[in-house]
């Protein structure tokens, strides 16, 4: 296909580290995430696509298109089927404000593809502790808490002081100002002083669903 | 005095806002200092000096050392009489741990200098959160809270939404890393989502005292 | 509401605070806003909406937008009455520039939600001082002044040495290059030398009237 | 004890999260070190001290000094006896150069205070990648990898490549000019291609080691 | 022309330093850019344009527009004849990844209009290092190798361990978040501990393919 | 007229600096603006705007726009008659390059609206230095220089080692990655070891003029 | 001299641009400095040391001390006479608080070393705004006005708008927290609102005064 | 050795590049820099210490010691004996001022180790450019040039307009306020606009050394 750029993709990474390359598409030209998803669907058969917008999703060849399902809210698409998890979910994600849905669902759907089912626990950010103190004993019970909080982030601050779980925080760009793009939620989260808090990129949904799937797996 | 610099005392300022000069000692000389100190024997009679190191009151001619109390933990200096505030306090200072206690002593110290008497309540950080729930309607029962906290400064958030009280929170530079010498904890506390909260400059307990002070003269 | 995201309001926050949960509208998708709209209109009956664009509101379903006034300057819309403050203004809003008007519209809105008249005292910066000299004595008879400016904030510093009140700066936007969106407004205000000088987010119009609150009500 | 602040150890913790309060010393003066201390062998009869220089440690008074074991590498102290770890490590601490040292010190000391022992594999940065790729199945062994690499961090995305441990890594401040720090590291490794690398602050290998902790612990 | 500005070009360049002045379009107006492409038909009889977007390139002049071939991944037009390039290439542009190909683009139009042919290997990040290990013979038979890569920029690093070749790294501003738009990927070079590592400017293909002229003419 | 928020032009500037109050439009809606037209055309007569989109312009109430006179380049409009500056130029505006172009028309127009002619020397930045060799001898013959450059800004540092002349520096936006939006330019004309270099805003052509108009009265 | 570096003295400065080169000390070695002033007193007879230590000053051969007047203050040093300057000063400068006076005093010395007498009026910072106020006029009759501020740096803005003179700000590293070192009160003076004020170097007292030469000899 | 921490060599090194593995001693302890020294006297014979103080050099064993040159202006140590180089040198190192001495000193060092003369051009800024003009023709006859500069670094800009040798900019610390340690350097040099100018890391004199061995040996 022309203009599809050299693509190589990680075939092996699945055999490597447990789960397969997905595909981060904001910098990628319609072409070449066509390349990728053509490929994807002759050899592995499934693939996921992340920070795919609506209208580059709409660009793609009709018979692509039609061979993944497409989340708006997340940004999301995935080629193939997505087997759902067996079991309760181990994965609580549990957020500060509605602003940082988007950021929640991304988390959910990279676990739902790996076959991970999760609970949410929305909009329980710390101006009204009481949500969350009402919610602890729930979260508690969750091996993984993936924590996502923007502006000055002192909810996985709070969190790692109630419960054992293992804390994954994702800041997010939620805010302005001095919130500075998720800038302060990222270094409020790094300068914690919750012990054993862990943290990924900004808005990072994907990578801290793919680090619990790390935690899952051993 | 040779050396001195040329030093112009804002007298009239208590009579514009409420509060007197108090003398940033840190880029001064000792020279200068003495000057102050000494001009300020002469005619009003008191004068609070801040960030002044040990080693510069040290060094200031015995006359005026010995017309000065010196407080080593706030490194401040008060030359004249200090008036103990009656009645209880109205202004409470909560700090997030205990490596904040130089910062407290300066907001202690400079109220005390003007007259009020204050109410500490120290280490009570939201990492082990229920020492601030156990304190919470001591501090709701005060007009004024100084709220100081570093590393990620989530204290003031929490304490934001749980008391009607002003709030004042000072950022400290405690921590190390992504803390970045208090810049994290301003902008965490610039960004709060708690309604209301106003900050001051980073280890700040002066600046917070006289925003007490303004507060408490209305 | 499909879309609608997890949505926890903290209607407990009037009667722990003072006044009640504001709905910070930019990251909110329009079925998030409208579900809170929807409910609040069915519990409360009244609630504030602040940083909503003009698409936004006009996004929302016909009843909710009918429940609503909305504001374009300060792009804010409010559901349900109004309670005119009785009695004279005890907030000065004063801006440095008229290029601060939406900041000085959002404390305004905010504050007249809360049920506070202000004064607004616009575009006397500095640079011809004369114009703030004129009014001094009116700003210095308000227990509360919200001193706004973008650039280099001089204003509120020198505010700050002229009159007793409480200030509250908002540094502003207002400005290119070296002015970096507010920053150095914000950085001026906190580094000042004006004693007692409490600062807010950048364009916190909403957080300054909300610390207004908290001093009124004290 | 006079000087020594007010003092709340968080001594719920252990039972909410699984492990105890450490004490940051960097910011604490020695009388309020000393009071942790002596509180800690009074009640509890244990406790790690981080950050804690040799000067600080040998001022403390010499009944504390003697109830302590202080290491110099890792600036940590240890009140109280260690449960040595039974079985094999399940953490390995990987580093990419000798300058990283400390901080590799400083997750193991934390581990053994809480009865782990780790398996370190030093030096095997990515310029001469042969050093890692000889100790890949070593690493790969182990359910947590703990990654310490300062200047551009590139062996924590390289080792997320290649095993599938539960990765955590720790930017360090190794370097000089662009290094800034440990800020280049810290964001290499937040930016990284390698999927689910979780991080901790710059440094913080008391951090990374509490993760760990939780990890296994789950 | 009207609007055109005043422009010099410095024709002497070529005589100078072995190459001629290409034109950065990205701030230059329509007229601007037309002038020197009309002005350089008329005298040295050729041009590389660079940064030029689609939209200005078709609104220049039509008979500029047909003296020019424009390549829309790499933003360049050429006016005039581009050498090829005699022999087997001398450069390899290596890249992280496929969303770094508009920069790979650049470079290699660059060194095609200089009349050298090029190597591309693309897509062979480290977070799947087999995919460079298997071409590093051949990276290692070229003099020069332009490594091109975004978020922690980890691949230069890699491959200045493992080939003798004069490496210029070219950050780009691929990724999000703490990838802060090329920043990272750019300090992280800059800090690399693979000796000898030269970098140009964020997505900076141009400049690395002058150097490799630099290089190649010695 | 509404929505035009409250304005007080500084109308005494002129008498007490020498120059009127221009008026910076970027942050200022179209009714503000139309407002201080209106009444500059009632009072004063005359007026200057700065940083006036077309589209602004546009907008304005078609008997303001007929009595204003436009500038695209350098998004100027002036209302009522620019005095024509009798004698040859006193001030020359050099740039470093073409695309420094509207930066040294705001200079140029700010200047003739004051009623000074300008001599302009462009595009003849230090890469090709025989460029500004060349018209060394025409530059020094002038009392000011305002010197336009952005990238590295190379040029203002080597002009104040050549000519005796006033040097003021405008650092400029062009470039991209590491030129960070001017900040660079500004840094190094700063940091320059150009003796007595003087410095303004970045992209401020408007300041530059205003200091070379109190250099050209005094 | 061994260890005195490769030095080559732009002699042929004064002759360009109408003063000569100073010595910029900080960085240099002392042989270095040393084969300066040996070198300066054998040609032309006379140099100006800048950010000399007096720990470097005393280090000097004690011939080369003895024929060199050092002023602690300023940090700088003389070599040769200083011709002073005959008729009432034409440089005013004024200083925001005692804290600015080592910079004051760096200006002052350089023009003296010119043969220019000053005005010194110092600690009339804006937060007292009647020190100010009280001294405009004699300030307005200067020519040159040199304005040097700390922390948010408000002085030199409220000159700029009440006299006429050529301004040149000196931001000033006082201060502490976001103070930034100067980087406030520089990025204040480069975003103000005072029209036509000019910037040079954080404590860049030395650039000042050459800046205030190059006015005063046109 | 004990306190030597875990070391591995990467001895393949200079079969794969073409140049041996030196030490950065910054960050090493004294007890890890003699176990390198000793093993590398015992295998290899030879190895080059960077950044090592004079204070470590001295703390080191007296047979270690013995066997090493220290050079205190590079801050290097040379273990074993260093080929010099046959022929005329074929690099030149240009420095814009004589502060930059000690990184000129460290390139110089580091290719003698390895065997290259070089040719020292120092104290060349252009702020008297004429310094550089008279050698340029010198300079263009080397294939390679290290451009060492500090401060606002315009003088490999200048150069690699100039020359058709390869450049390799070093931007040093040199300079103070906004030369940011190097950092207005260092952007300074990635923005400029001399094509094809390469870059390494502050005050990296080592870096530019290696660059310029790739360059040699191709
Ligand atoms: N080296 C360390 N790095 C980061 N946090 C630490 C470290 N050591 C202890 N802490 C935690 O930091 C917090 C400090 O609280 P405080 O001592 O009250 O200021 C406690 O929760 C400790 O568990
Ligand atoms: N002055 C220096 N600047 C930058 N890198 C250096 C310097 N000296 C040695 N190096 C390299 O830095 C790396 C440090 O690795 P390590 O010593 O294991 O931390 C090695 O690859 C050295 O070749
Ligand atoms: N610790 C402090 N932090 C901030 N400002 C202070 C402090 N102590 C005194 N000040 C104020 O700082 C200003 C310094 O002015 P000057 O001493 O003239 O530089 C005065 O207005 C003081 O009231
Ligand atoms: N205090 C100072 N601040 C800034 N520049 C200075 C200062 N003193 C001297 N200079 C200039 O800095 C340059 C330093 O060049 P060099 O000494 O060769 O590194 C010379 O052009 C001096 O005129
Ligand atoms: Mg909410
Ligand atoms: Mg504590
Ligand atoms: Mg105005
Ligand atoms: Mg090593
Ligand atoms: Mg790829
Ligand atoms: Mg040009
Ligand atoms: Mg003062
Ligand atoms: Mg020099």
């Amino acid at each position: 296909m022309s203009g599809a750029g050299g693509i190589v993709l990680d075939d092996a990474r699945a055999g490597r580290i447990g789960f397969d390359e997905a595909i981060l598409c904001e910098q990628k030209t319609v072409p070449q995430i066509a390349e990728i998803a053509s490929r994807s669907r002759d050899t592995v058969g499934r693939r996921l696509f992340t920070r795919l917008s609506a209208e580059k999703f709409a660009a793609l060849p009709p018979d692509l298109c039609g061979a993944m399902i497409y989340d708006a809210q997340s940004r999301t698409a995935v080629l193939g089927a997505t087997a759902p998890g067996a079991g309760p979910p181990r994965v609580a994600i549990v957020s500060a404000g509605s602003s940082d849905a988007n950021v929640v669902a991304e988390a959910q759907a990279t676990l739902a593809y790996f076959g991970q089912s999760t609970q949410k626990i929305e909009d329980v950010g710390v101006a009204g502790i009481w949500r969350l103190l009402e919610r602890v004993d729930e979260i508690a019970s969750m091996p993984v808490v993936i924590a996502v909080a923007g502006m000055d982030a002192a909810l996985p601050t709070v969190l790692a002081g109630l419960v054992p779980s293992f804390v994954i925080g994702v800041p997010t760009s939620t805010g302005y100002g001095a919130a500075r793009g998720g800038e302060t939620a990222l270094s409020a989260m790094l300068a914690s002083c919750g012990p054993g808090l862990t943290v990924v990129n900004i808005d990072n949904g994907y990578g801290a669903a793919c680090a619990a799937m790390r935690f899952l797996r051993m």
